[in-house]
């Protein structure tokens, strides 16, 4: 029997990066833990941007992922969003490429697709859909570990995972 | 008298990061070395963003810059390169931010009035004056190198610099 594998999705934000741990082991998936990194803007973004790094490093320090689910670069937002959002993603995926995760990108349509069904499901039922298939009793908080979780569970159903 | 100092200038992008370094003693300007990362579209995103980072990182502990300048975020750009740019920037920022280094941040149109006298001054007016600050017998290539270079030369200009 293959053994569990364990894979982390990021929502990355400068303000907000949330991040999620999924363990699949065959095909049942729980939740191992999620969180929210945040920095302040009253920091210089350099700062901001090593603060989202170092914890994103930290997390797959202690939690050991082999993969990573993200969604892919979105060009619907404004530019000034998304040179924001890109920088964080930068600094993420530094970290996750120095770990020598797999990556796995994914639309935004994907991800809902994947997690409810429906790839035009609103916030709410993607949120419903995560806990419920992760077997939580709560819905995970804030919007961004949740967006998170449901990156690494899209991941999980879509990608062929090396092991 | 106080001690020379070295200032890294970067111009960031997915594709192609220049960065130039510029050594100020007392009023006089000259450059240390440039160049610029490239890193191939055909390489995984997260691959390429630890290139710069890695890169960037080995100029800084090689040249021992203490201050950095670069191009403010431009909102001018439609989101997707945006979000090319804010990657690489982030990538390059967490470099800088591990290092340490000082941060000046300047918008195109101070850039350019540092180094021409003019805002509105075109791209060839800023070659030909980075190598005559600089004191070069040639004009700076790629673009992206010379465009780092007057990025840190704006920040030797304005900078009230911590020595």
């Amino acid at each position: 029997m293959a053994a569990p594998i364990i894979i982390l999705g990021i929502d990355p934000g400068l303000a907000n990066t949330g991040w999620g741990l999924v363990e699949k082991d065959a095909s049942k998936l729980r939740a191992l833990a999620y969180g929210c990194i945040t920095t302040a803007a009253s920091e210089d973004t350099a700062f901001r941007l090593k603060t989202i790094h170092d914890e994103i490093s930290a997390v797959i320090e202690r939690y050991h992922p082999c993969e990573l689910g993200i969604e892919s670069v979105f060009f619907g937002a404004n530019s000034k969003s998304a040179m924001a959002t890109g920088q964080a993603r930068g600094a993420a995926l530094v970290a996750v490429a120095t770990m020598q995760l797999g990556v796995g990108e994914y639309s935004p349509r994907q991800i809902k697709q994947a997690v409810v069904g429906n790839g035009s499901a609103d916030k709410e039922q993607v949120q419903y859909m995560v806990s419920r298939i992760l077997g939580l009793d709560h819905t995970p908080s804030p919007d961004h570990a949740a967006d998170a979780l449901a990156a690494a569970i899209c991941h999980a159903h879509l990608c062929n995972l090396r092991i």
